[in-house]
């Protein structure tokens, strides 16, 4: 299969998709944000973006929702134009609205100054003499204007004596904190590299920044290798506890991954590994756990205790990550064993909070992290919703990736669906499986409790009948295509739905409650993370994912998890503002919480269907 | 050969010696001070010990010596007493004098109260429950009563879950300054030991303590291995600096040898090497930069630069000492390429420059480092005297080992020596060199330029002329034994003393004009280090090594620079008043001190001689 590379140019972030694929799919994938309220129909016209490059022409919806000036300007519509070849995009600025866009650009919205951690000075020394007998190290710390307290570790006194000497005495110090974390020969000041590191449960992403300009130099995303281990946190637990070696296992095919990640954007943007300086990575617990090499065996079972939850600051060879060898890697302190590192830098880079409005953060997944801002401050629970959304325990289930159906929707009497890269239909991912719970819901072939049942379809859906095929079993099965055995949706798998989607509504509710907040006070609702990316807005409220709220209130911030990570990396006071977050949020233990039970029960209806 | 133990009871040190060994040759082997102003003559009876074991019975000197109520209670001349077995040796408590001791008793007497760096703190926590998640490391932490800046590495987090569960959440926890060091299942309380290390070019010394006591409950000695790679600083740092991988074998051999003592001293005392939470090193910079693995290449040649002169401190486990993953290693600061964290050591635990007098510090060796404390302070340097006081370059030299001639001496019309374990002479070590430097001078055999001549022999010894015979190419040779080829002395054996005893004496006068001391405000010397410990002071002065003092001014203090080290372990005080000794200490560098040349050329000729 041809490929076309799809790049995000004020992000750096990038996708490879099938030939043939919209932007618009190209941008999920990526973790590029994107509007696109009516989930890439071609109606809300919202989705405009400027491309460049082997693109196919405009296409008739394009020809209607965009001027010719602005078709003139490279203008088009991202769910409508295909990649012919690679493409160069640029998404419009977003930052006025200040709930996205680039790390550097989030931290200027907010007045902060990127000043990171780590710093270089070139230092020109004076040569030794007999007069002159200090030390090397004396004499570096003696030219930083430094005192008594600057720690220095064995491995940068190493190399003291070769560093002075191969640069003439002229060498560059790099301090970061009260460290000396490198002396090196020369004026190596023109490098300065950090890494943003996000370790998913599925996916990897690392992106390495010039820390002087706060530009993103390169970036790479991959599966977590760990996955062949087990798909979730839970599987990866017992993996680590059970078997022998496993959280050794775990955590060298991560670290190894990783350092192939990092060499690579390092290199993509005329960096060595080595000129790394520092790292920020963020994960959830267990992730963490296991990225230290720490035993996470107790986050499994109640009462769910982490071994650590403060910030992490050690040495980055500590966790086996190959880049400068003075560098040290941070971790931003976890609220619970299940809202983590994460969730405070996805807080940080959406930026609730801030403005006193009542606001939700929702990160999906097979654990769905909800965070709360309301009056009394930020409070946070993870939800249990478990892998349906990821695609897994649902028949035809799948992860997001080339064929998979991203949307399914009902137009002008017809069933339509939209897979990813234009493919034949291989399987529905999570987007697709909460547009068909909400329009088969609105066609009145799902009841209130979940019943699948085509008798009840209302009249103007009648058309639907075709595509419903009577099990064995009993029960009826609903396919995408009328008489096809292809991709197709069960009883069970409404089942499956409606106890994910409970859990995260319940998740909420129990949030709202506990904060006294009441639902329509919600001003806006940041979705965060891969899923949240191919998510309709409308779907997520009608299949009752998402509280009812205006849908337009609904905004998608990307990997904002990685967004964080980077705003701590460009300036300490977004490091220290994340761990202020973290160490004022409260945590609700839903398990432990009197209502659940009953709230969870409750939710496993769905929402009365909507007119729209 | 069969061999003899024999253990001081109050230091801990011990001694392996051949059958027949006095007492105060095993101090002298052992590193142990003990009172011998006479040299081992059995003529003033001061080097009183009380003897239990197997002792060979009391010598007609002991007899004239001590009473027979002394000899019933096990008094004993340690230069007389003679091992027949395994033997343990009670020296006298010499702390009222304030200049030597254990260093628990020299703590003592300064009035610093032992309070190492290193707390164990035993905790009863409180499960965790669904009400109380806090990671395991805040429920320690929050126990502690500490805040956030404690400093935990990701090797302690590892531990963390099991020891724990392991302990039913009663846990240990080893604190060092602002690091959670180690936390342990259960009560480990009562097992809290440290190491003091010195690493001599020649000899390793390795003293382990129980730090809640102060009690030393292990040692080991043992020849630095690194000897079979050159026999001094110079040639050492030859080979690291240009032989391929050269730094990396001499790091290695060292830490290697110091391991295997560390776990031998530790077993002695019945605790596990892991049971050792924080180390104390000493050396000279050379033997601390191999130490360290940091190249010393730039201390050999001019300006003498080392890579860092500044207090160590960090993890033992990057130096590769396999004690508490958590243990931390320190080292005292130097004060120059040749005056190191030994001399502090010493400086400490000899006690000088705290009353005001004027006191020197010689520490004895192929570099000689002398410290003056005088009215402004105090002042340092390091003598380049070869090493000719080692054994080495001089015709039958040798170290100090069995059968090496260590005295020398001039007795009733006869000339009298005497050897480690009393066995045949093999060579002559260094306080005999010094002894026959001193008593030929005395006899007229020598002159004050040094010149080996029999016919100026005065009438008293002319009994000494049967001792020379005529060598071939002219000159003469001087026999210990009448008649025997055996052990003897040249005219270029003096030629090498006479530089060796100027280097020294000459970085004495240096620092007196420097400080602007005359000799004979000089109220005490110490001597400290092997070498010293068998050196007779009245030849020291006699032979022109030492200035013109009352030899009962001049004190062995033993190896007062692993006492240092050891006081710094078990008390935070001494070691940052061993920081702020370094601090404030001036170097004086001989090769760049104007008068230096002129000085050493006047000192190259021996003093007059003085009629005893």
């Amino acid at each position: 299969m041809r490929k076309a590379r799809v790049f995000f140019q004020l992000s750096g972030r990038e996708a490879e998709v099938p030939l043939g694929c919209t932007v618009l799919e190209a941008a999920w994938r990526a973790g590029e944000p994107v509007d696109s309220p009516c989930g890439g129909r071609g109606k809300c016209g919202k989705c405009r973006v400027r491309v460049k490059g082997d693109a196919a022409p405009a296409t008739p919806r394009e020809l209607e929702k965009l001027t010719a000036g602005e078709m003139g300007r490279g203008w088009r519509l991202a769910c409508q134009a295909e990649a012919a070849g690679d493409v160069s995009v640029r998404t419009p600025a977003r930052v006025s609205g200040g709930e996205s866009g680039t790390p550097r650009s989030l931290l200027r919205a907010r007045g902060i100054k990127p000043a990171p951690r780590v710093e270089k000075t070139f230092l020109k020394l004076r040569a030794p003499s007999l007069r002159s007998q200090k030390s090397d190290l004396e004499r570096v710390i003696e030219a930083l204007g430094g005192g008594d307290g600057m720690e220095v570790s064995l491995d940068v006194m190493k190399t003291l004596p070769g560093a002075l000497r191969a640069g003439g005495f002229g060498v560059t110090a790099v301090t970061c904190g009260g460290r000396l974390a490198a002396v090196e020969p020369g004026d190596t000041t023109p490098v300065l590299a950090g890494a943003a590191v996000d370790v998913g449960t599925t996916t990897l992403s690392v992106s390495v920044y010039d820390l002087r300009t706060g530009d993103m130099i390169g970036g790479r995303t991959a599966i977590n290798p760990q996955e062949r281990y087990g798909a979730d946190v839970a599987s990866r637990i017992f993996f680590a506890a059970e078997r022998e070696g496993g959280l050794e296992t775990l955590r060298k095919i991560v670290v190894d991954a990783l350092n192939g990640m990092l060499n690579g954007a390092a290199r993509d943007g005329g960096v060595d590994p080595g000129g790394i300086y520092e790292v920020v990575a963020v994960g959830n617990p267990t992730m963490m756990h296991l990225l230290g090499g720490v035993s996470p065996e107790n986050i499994a079972a109640a009462p769910y205790v982490p071994a650590f939850s403060g910030a992490l600051d050690v040495p980055a060879r500590d966790v086996g990550l190959e880049v400068s060898p003075g560098a040290r890697i941070r971790v931003p302190p976890a609220v619970s064993a299940y809202v983590g590192a994460d969730t405070i830098g996805a807080v940080l880079a959406a930026g609730i909070g801030r403005g006193g409005e009542c606001e939700l953060l929702v990160d999906m997944g097979t654990n769905a992290e909800i965070v709360l801002s309301g009056r009394g401050g930020m409070a946070a629970c993870s939800a249990a919703a478990g892998p349906a959304l990821e695609g897994a325990q649902i028949s035809c289930g799948t992860r997001a990736k080339p064929g998979a159906v991203q949307h399914v929707f009902l137009d002008a009497g017809a069933l339509r669906y939209a897979t990813i890269g234009g493919l034949a239909p291989s399987g529905l991912c999570g987007s697709a499986l909460m547009d068909a719970m909400a329009e088969l819901r609105l066609a009145g072939a799902i009841d209130g409790g979940g019943r699948l049942d085509p008798a009840r379809l209302r009249g103007e859906y009648a058309f639907l009948k075709r595509n419903f095929v009577r099990e064995k079993g009993g029960g009826e099965r609903f396919a995408l295509r009328a008489g096809s055995e292809g991709v197709f949706l069960t009883q069970g798998d409404v089942r499956q739905f409606q106890l994910a989607k409970s859990a995260i509504i319940t998740g909420i509710q129990a949030l709202l409650k506990k904060e006294r907040v009441r639902a329509r006070e919600i001003g806006r609702i940041y979705l965060a993370g891969l899923l949240g990316s191919s998510l309709r807005a409308e779907s997520a409220i009608e299949a009752g994912v998402l509280p009812d709220v205006d849908a337009e209130g609904v905004k998608y911030v990307g990997n904002a998890a990685l967004d964080g990570a980077a705003m701590c990396l460009l300036s300490e006071r977004a490091w220290r503002r994340a761990v202020d977050t973290a160490g004022k949020m409260k945590c609700l233990e839903l398990s432990g919480w009197r209502g659940f039970q009953e709230l969870f029960v409750k939710n496993l209806e769905f929402p009365p269907y909507r007119v729209r």
